[in-house]
């Protein structure tokens, strides 16, 4: 038996992300790419670089040819668009959705950060997909929100911190950094590499990106209560990769910190807490891997946590197919398994 | 008059960028260069866009000759050895030190994190450097400490509001991003740009850089009372620029807190508070300028301000020249008046 | 006296770069911007980091308004767009054109590679701004055609050969390479940071660059005889920069090759031949300066010939600078005679 | 049946090169990684990214070890330093020699190029191992001598339109441009971020690069008559990639000539003509593939041939591991069938 996949946009950054990871998965087979700027193209016309190794013709979204083709959809369509593609999918197909349409559990705090939504039942049936935490209720589900990369990257460390209540649920900060990819393959001076390149600069500054109820609805869950945080993020000069440095309250020592974060992901393939030092998003670059540092500063009771991932991988299509095959009863690495690329 | 200048250890990249400076610097010329390295050679054959522009032959270290030829002289050599050589001149000529062997009031406190002073009566002698605050003081000085680059993007913004009292003096935090050319000329697989290139990454995390006690001592003047502060140094992978992000505690509004700062510098050429928006490096790249940015995040009491600098130039060589305007009553911004190099 | 100068096209690359020179050039000011679409901004409002610095209301285009305030007017626009708005001041106010519109003398010419030319009479009009080759014509010239960026890379280091008779006029091969700020600041995904960015290719390879023309046009001069060169452009992920390596046959050694080329520019402040060695593009940036390193191989009877160039400064506005200084018998560095940034 | 792999010199760039590769290879794993400066240590410790996924204790070189416990062994050594070693072992284990050792076949060339060589016998015993032009050979073959990342992308071009005789031998120039990851892990200014970044630099200008010899050796014997080349390599400030940008004197048309490679390369997995446009290097980042375009100018009867290849990976450690293949009789492509990293 092999999975029969559609992707849903496949020609952005997140969508070729999925086709290359899907590329190396064996036991899959990506049958349905939809596109409708380039309905009717070779996709090897719009990124050359699949000539010769991946060769799909570009369809226009057609929910009866995904019922009757496809096992599972990865939908790589912008927020605000994806639910309503989905809604006519939904229940015939298993469907991860890569934008925040079915993210937030509740629907106000939807519409306070993102605007009307379209089809709010969508809310109720999604389960949140980061893996190493959800595991068993994404096994069951039929519909999954894949998380944003600056959640997971904050997330990962923080969830077993909380659970375990070692450290302070106010004051928690997160500086996040980001690779451009994040930013979409859209056009706008952000981008260009004129402007973008040899420079460095924060945006969305204040209480104001799109990721903080996300972010806030897991740890809050986590905690038991409610956590507010403060999330600054910030563009690095370079195509992928995420870093979060993240301050929180702590009277744990370094040890008992570190054993905890350990000891969550002892089973987790992806997730590692480094000994000592500190990880560089090269490390992962590539990968569906997290790795975590943290120092205790015993002057000021806060730990400092690093945290990184690939933005592209494990902050999207990575996680996405790690879904996939917790959903289909995979080994969960599958097609997920390699070496960053280095140097 | 012209004002003869000495620079001591000019092969590096703020030797180097001293002499780009002070190539537009009217009223003054650079009379000797010394060199342990390349003593001897022409500049232009350790550096070569020199040739053509600007030739002088490196000379080894002579406190005679200095004595004789230079008004001032700028060390541009490594701590622990800067202040040797400085001993031997100081008194006779005015000295900038872009060193940090006369930034630390307390001799002790030098040796916790720097090790051994050989000549700590150098720490009473020196003004720290930081124009924009120390202008009257060391236009009296005949030897100035230039201020670290970290230390710099913090303390500008921080100096005017803790002065206030507008803002907590616990729980500072100040995650700060530094182009490479902050870890200088030497090699090392940090810098090689197959590692650094396309990555980032945190260093020194926790209570270990030591940047921190220079911050914390000017901090705690400016608030009358003892900070401390946490600080997490990062790697762009660029040359020039520094972004520093800080969070603060206050109860005061946004309006406030930038009226508090701009106003403080009302009269600064180079210190410049943004009404909207946030500064990215590329705005200051090859400036003197400081610009700031600040949102209050008025759910958690906390104030985000985000400073840039050329790590270079206001972090490093062009306060330096800023101190020597100063010093010798010229006008503050001479040699300093550039556009950054856009794009 | 100051000379009043007049930017068509502002806010584009070239025009930042004008203002940027502009600022250190002593006895003129800019007293007219345009831009179409920012028409009635200030210019900080479009460009922030000239906040401080430059202040401007950018205004429509107005001949009136031109020739009543302007000595001296230097046109961004591209090509096809700039001669009818030259055609509307020309004769009342100097102008100096960065376009195409009028480098080449031939209108056949212009036609096949540009398409119609509004404005045919201005190609009689103008002198072709190579500054070292066209010094005297310039100093007469009401209307100067600013040369491309490659030509000007290419240009220099052939002219004095092929004038004294030392290079074949057959056979010569010019593989370009290119900063992306030659592509300008509009949108498109070449300039992509994710997709321009650690990557490098060739573009409009064989017989299709625009730039072939007038290379062609000036080579054929130099030599008295019809020169057809290979030119094959490609881009650097770098935002300024221009090498071109040049492959002309030969039967002259070394020596006399340089010597030729160094003879030519010895009263030149911004061309210079390296004695041994070859430059790097980061050697001139921000700098109008032109360096040219040469090997000769005697066993295939070639000369290999490396030339470096800001393509933004030499490459455009310096050089647009430069005119301007030599149209008004100012010294001809004036407001050019800047170092490198470097690092 | 498992192959066991040995690589000498494993914590190089091709040594992790390889070692990424392999991870993905079914049917092999590498048993022995040599490291001098590293002995004893675990792999994770010099190189951080591997922790977690592959795990082995550097040894110092043992050829008694390499011969019980290893297949074949890879040697990622320094030529020079290389052919000693392989001596020890050659016979008893396969080997593929990544250095350039054993690429020549006449002694003298080697040592007009390269000094002595203390082990001439290697050069009658090993086998070119261009993969797509040798592949009989080194399938029988127990020493292959991997080709250079320059002539492997110079060579794969040309070597059909030699054979068939298209294109004239005298004349042909190569301007090739490198990532810096060529280059190696040794530190250097010339590797230095600060200094290669936002740069672009020719080296090696005239006849003195090493590879020359070795792509002479191979156009000859395609062409039956002595070739020699023009070759200019360049360093892009990027890390993986390299772009070789051929011209050649031809009478033959665009269609004949693309045919033609096409058609040698027609049941070949990794080597691929476009039928229009060029290739950039992120086309083919971290893929063992070379795409190559192609245009004629028939003004200049010249053809102009773009080619593009990861340095690492066709150009070094990915061609190692399809010579293997080929040695083993596996299928060609295991373990090299990936997409590239795009963005």
């Amino acid at each position: 038996m092999s999975i029969s996949i559609g992707i849903l946009g496949a020609t952005g950054y997140t969508g070729a992300e999925l086709i290359r990871l899907l590329h190396g998965h064996e036991g899959s087979s990506v049958t349905y790419c939809s596109s409708r700027q380039y309905n009717g193209k070779n996709i090897a016309g719009v990124l050359p670089f699949f000539k010769g190794t991946f060769d799909i013709t570009l369809e226009d979204f057609d929910p009866d040819a995904i019922k009757s083709r496809c096992d599972v959809v990865f939908s790589c369509l912008p927020h605000g668009t994806s639910a309503g593609f989905i809604s006519r999918i939904a229940g015939d197909v298993k469907v991860i959705d890569l934008s925040a349409d079915a993210r937030l559990h509740d629907l106000d705090t939807y519409k306070a950060w993102y605007g009307d939504h379209g089809f709010p039942e969508l809310l109720d049936k999604a389960v949140y997909g980061l893996c190493e935490v959800y595991r068993e209720e994404i096994g069951q589900a039929s519909l999954v929100a894949n998380p944003g990369c600056y959640p997971t990257s904050i997330l990962l460390p923080l969830i077993p911190l909380l659970k375990q209540g070692l450290i302070g649920t106010a004051g928690i900060i997160a500086d996040s950094k980001s690779g451009v990819s994040g930013a979409g393959r859209g056009l706008s001076l952000k981008t260009h590499i004129c402007e973008a390149g040899e420079s460095f600069s924060a945006y969305k500054v204040g209480r104001s990106h799109r990721h903080i109820p996300e972010i806030e609805q897991e740890l809050t869950k986590a905690a038991g209560k409610t956590v507010e945080i403060e999330f600054t993020p910030h563009l690095i000069p370079i195509t992928r990769g995420m870093l979060s440095t993240i301050y929180v309250d702590t009277h744990a020592d370094e040890a008992t910190l570190k054993a905890c974060v350990s000891s969550y992901y002892k089973d987790a393939r992806f997730v590692h807490v480094l000994e000592e030092d500190f990880p560089s998003t090269k490390d992962v670059r590539g990968t569906n891997n997290c790795l975590i540092g943290l120092a205790k500063n015993d002057r000021t009771n806060r730990a400092v946590i690093v945290s990184v991932i690939d933005n592209l991988t494990k902050g999207a299509s990575g996680q996405a197919v790690q879904s996939m095959n917790i959903m289909f009863g995979l080994p969960e690495s599958r097609g997920l398994d390699s070496l960053p690329l280095f140097p």
